[in-house]
Parts: structure tokens; C-alpha cells; sequence
């Protein structure tokens, strides 16, 4: 077989950006890798393997003959492009939250429920960054005994908001410290020295689509119609990196020694808990690399037999890009179409 | 009756700085009011209702004779200092956790447990800054409906670890913007654009000591011994503010619209929670000011019939100082001493 024809749709964000790294140290065979963006990113070029790649002006007859888009653009664009990408052949992995809940179209994290690739008819999708990281850590426990309910508090990074969002943290955090009190534009309020219990709009029920989506796509990946679960998602003053504090509840108690030898096993994980020592998962030390770090790990003092636990991530990694890559490295690697 | 003679014992340190504004605003009867230091604060002046008071060094002979000593030191020199100057005849009360669990220490958060002053041998407590705030919301709902179990994650302000720690979150922030890599001295990890899970020190079971605290001061002031609770405290980016996530059990279902209007008749607290139009508490908006704003009030969607929400107050403030100033005008405005 000769290698794949690639494209990235989005390839100047900051997202876009990660798959071109990603890729770059990713085991698929690439016979061209092509970038795609509107047509004001026309003329710039991005690195790759030592070469400068093109930007080319994105359309469905000028992405005609990729194998596989992964797809970086917003929902609505999704909505629109991603249909016809796979009419035309192409398999599209999705960011986005446009599919993600749609019957025929499977929601995979790759440690979680590989098996659900096989079913996609052109459209894969990857889950919300925060409940990426999370299924992760969650699912080798359940496996072990069965995961009942979930309570889970968000400490979310500026960039899961996106480039500009990320800017305006640096740039608010410098205005302020020279006495100024900027306006917010990418955020609802001034994230500098802040924080704020919303990301994303909110629903009639008091919750955000952020945290209902933490819900819903658990849910699904996890093939967990019933599961409970509950979150609170909080934007924080970080730049990258998604941490998380979770109190789980299993059909029998969990001893959290167990919970622990289960996570040092589990795929993508890494659990850095020895907390005397000042070991524990942080954003400033998650940032830039690929695993789901886990720590904190205890027995819940609030429920006999319940976990808590921290977990924390490259939200532009795993709970994008990488997450993306490895659904295409699953769906070739194993000759599976 | 004539006025108080009031000592602030620290007077020069943060906390104590901001006993000197709360007591501006007090309804207490001040004849005198004095500060205590260390030796090398001697010779300092701080602003009191547009005097100077001198700041004079600390003995339990030169404190002799004050009504009320409001101590803000440490809990070694609260450990050694309190029983004596309550054996002069002097009301000690205390914001360190030197006596917040003894038997014959009342510890006191006035819209929770007024009736307690009662029970006073010469010393009160105040609890944890972050029991403090979330006591004062607990309270109100748990007199309507049992409270059950509480699951409850920070987000802790740097100056809950004190002014040099507050201090080095903005000069660490100044320095990492500079593109330096600055080393931690107040806290065990620069938190600047970083956060981590570690407030205090570590236990056996896991736990920090802030968590175990808000377990135990929680039981103590609230008068149940048998209540259940899980908390992760997390140290943020953020100068002055705590927030705190909670998740909430009760022994009958709660409906959110009833626990709103609970809430909005409480002493002490300010309901802000329109989330669809951009409020809800922020650390931003709750510095500098008296009341525990709390918002998200909303079903637990994890648990018919529990209730999640939101709590930022000044950690200062309502964490310290406000809540040693109310249990003075608790004694001395009823008489009771």
C-alpha cells in the first residue's frame, strides 16, 4: 500500500498548527501531506519535516482525493464541508462538535473505544477537549468496576477557547500589571489574575453546553447510557493546559491502591502522585506533551468505596489534534477503511 | 458602658492591615485601638480613622489590659501566646488553626453558629478561610432540608498562603512574561499562568491539611459530626478571591428555585447568578468587598434531588478578618462576654 494523501482543514489555527507537529512524530505513512485554510492564509507556508508546505485556499473540489481531512474549523463550517468531503471519499476526522452525537457517526478516544471506528460512514469525530482527558483515566476503571457517577470540577486554559483567547490572557495579564483594566473581547470577562465558571453558552437547566457536552459525550464513548455526571466548567488564568478535579462512584467499592496499579497500566496515562514530594499533575508541566497525567489518587472521604482523583492535560493535544491522529493511525494502522 | 480597648496582634501583616479598615467600618465602641508587631515593626505607623497609631512590639505584659485581641500570627505563636493573654483577662480571638478543634474553643462563623460565642473560655476561633465562605451558603440551606454530603473543589487565591505569596504570583507573572523561568520561595511551584493541587501540607490518607480542615471545621460549626465531605484544594493564579465548585446531598430532594430563595434571604450573601448574561461570583469582583457571593445555583445533574453551585468570597476578608470583627460585635453588641 502506498502512503496516505493528507489534509489539514484549518491549518493556520492554532489547532492546525499541533496536527503539523503531531504528524510529524505520528507512525502513519504519508505520500502528501496538504494545508488547507480561507484564502487570506493563501501564500504562507508552514514547516514540515524540513520543508515549507503551502497554504492552499480550502474547497471541496481543491481537497478532492485526500484519503483522510482532519477537519480544525469551527461547527458551523464543519456542518457544512465535512458531508460532502466524505461524499467525495475522503475520510473526515472532525474537532468539532457538529457530529459528535449523531448516531452514524462514531466519537472516538482511541484508548477508549477503538472499536467504534469500524462503524463510521466518512465522518469520525473527537470528543470536547475536557472530556477527551477525562474519558481517558475514567474507562480502565470502569473496565474494572463498572463507573456509576461522576462529579468532575473544570480548570480550563485560556486556549481551549482558542488563539485569540490565549493572546488576550497574555496581553490582559501585561496591560493589568501596568494599572490598566483592559476590555474583553475573546472572553466574556477580563480572564487576568480572574476566573469564571463559564465556558460556552448556557442551557435552560442552569448548566453550560460545555458541561452538558462533558455529559453526553462520556456518555457515548463510553457506551454508558445511564452514567451521572455532573460538572462545573471553570476558565482559568493558563494558558494551555486543562486540569481537572473528579470524585467518581463504582458498582463496588474501588480501593484507591487498586485504582492506582489500573491508571499505571492504562494507555495514555501517567500517574504522578506522590504528592509530599510536590508530585502532582500541573498544567506548566502537561503542556506541550502527549500523555493524560493523573494524580491525587484517594479514597473519596465522602462516599465508602468512592475515588477521587486530578487529572490534567495538553488540551491542544489530546483534546484535539493528538486525539485526531490517533483515530487516523487506528483506522490505517490496522488496514481498516 | 464604656468603649473597647482592642489589640490587633500582626498588625503589619496583611491580614492585620485589613482589620484596621474593617474596624474603621465596625459598629463596635473602640476607646482604643492598638497595633502589635514583631521588634522590627517598631517605629512603623499605620493609617486608623485618619490618625497614625503607632505599631509597638508584641509582649503579653505590654498587651495587658485590652478588651479584645484579634490575633493574626502564626499557629506556633497563637499556640503560645492565646491561653496567656486569656488568662489576663483579654477575649482572644483567633484566625490561626492553633485551637479551631478544641473541645473548649468555640469556633465561630456568626450567620452560622451565633449561640457558640456563649461557650468561651477566654478564646474563639475562626475557621479556614475556605470553610468560612462556604459555611455561611451551607448554613442557610441545611436549617430547610438536612444537609447530607458535600463535594467541594477550590480555586485559592495566592494570598490565602500570605502577603509574600500573593507578592511572588505577581513578580513571578512579571518575570515569566519576561520569558524567565523564575524559582518558587512562598510556594512550592510557580503559579504564575500555572495552578496545582496542593494547599498545606500532606496527610497518610491523601488529603491535604486544607482539605481534612474543611472536613472537620465544617462538622464542628455546623453541628454535624456525621456529615460527609470530599474536598481537592487547588491553588490558582489569582491574587485575592477564593471560588469554590459544590456539589450538595440532602435528606429530602432540594429544588434549585427553593435553594435560591434561601440563599437570597441569608445574612451574608449575595445571590448573583444570571449566567446567560454574563454573571456569576468572580474572584475580580469579590476583593475588596464583605458579602459570599454565590451563583450557578442549579439541579445536580448527577443526583435527583442535590444542588451544585458556586462560591467566590474575599479570602481576607470574610476568610479572616471580617469573620474575627463579626464575632467581637457578636459579644460585645449582645452584652455577652
Amino acid at each position: 500500500m502506498s502512503g496516505l494523501k493528507i489534509g489539514v482543514v484549518g491549518a493556520t489555527g492554532m489547532v492546525g498548527r499541533e496536527y503539523l507537529s503531531i504528524l510529524e512524530q505520528s507512525r502513519l505513512e504519508i505520500d502528501r501531506l496538504r494545508l488547507f485554510a480561507s484564502q487570506r492564509s493563501v501564500g504562507r507556508q508552514l514547516p514540515f519535516h524540513g520543508d515549507q508546505l503551502p497554504v492552499e485556499e480550502f474547497t471541496v473540489e481543491a481537497a478532492r482525493g485526500l484519503d483522510v481531512a482532519f477537519l480544525s474549523v469551527s461547527t458551523e463550517l464543519a456542518r457544512e464541508y465535512a458531508p460532502k468531503l466524505a461524499a467525495a471519499g475522503t475520510l473526515v476526522i472532525d474537532d468539532s462538535s457538529a457530529f459528535r452525537l449523531a448516531d452514524d457517526v462514531p466519537l472516538v478516544v482511541p484508548e477508549v473505544n477503538p472499536e467504534d471506528v469500524r462503524h463510521h460512514r466518512g465522518i469520525i469525530a473527537g470528543p470536547n477537549c475536557s472530556t477527551a482527558q477525562m474519558v481517558v483515566v475514567l474507562a480502565p476503571l470502569h473496565r474494572a468496576n463498572g463507573l456509576r457517577r461522576v462529579v468532575v470540577d473544570t480548570y480550563q486554559a485560556a486556549s481551549g477557547a482558542g488563539k485569540a483567547a490565549m493572546d488576550e490572557l497574555i496581553e490582559h495579564t501585561r496591560e493589568t500589571l501596568a494599572g490598566h483594566s483592559p476590555e474583553p473581547r475573546a472572553h466574556p470577562h477580563s480572564l487576568a489574575f480572574n476566573l469564571f465558571p463559564a465556558v460556552d453558552s448556557f442551557r435552560d437547566d442552569g448548566y453550560s453546553n460545555e458541561e452538558w457536552k462533558m455529559l453526553a459525550e462520556t456518555r457515548k464513548i463510553m457506551h454508558l447510557s445511564d452514567l451521572c455526571l455532573s460538572a462545573t466548567c471553570v476558565r482559568v488564568p493558563v494558558p494551555i493546559g486543562h486540569s481537572e478535579a473528579v470524585h467518581l462512584e463504582f458498582d463496588q467499592p474501588m480501593d484507591p491502591r487498586d485504582a492506582r496499579r489500573l491508571l499505571e497500566a492504562a494507555p495514555g496515562v501517567v500517574v504522578v502522585d506522590d504528592p509530599r514530594n510536590g508530585l502532582y499533575p500541573q498544567p506548566a508541566l502537561a503542556a506541550g506533551r502527549d500523555p493524560v497525567y493523573v494524580g491525587r489518587i484517594r479514597a473519596d472521604s465522602s462516599r465508602p468505596g468512592g475515588i477521587a482523583l486530578w487529572i490534567v492535560a495538553d488540551n491542544v493535544r489530546k483534546g484535539a489534534a493528538l486525539n485526531a491522529v490517533q483515530i487516523a493511525e487506528l483506522v490505517f494502522g490496522t488496514g481498516r477503511r
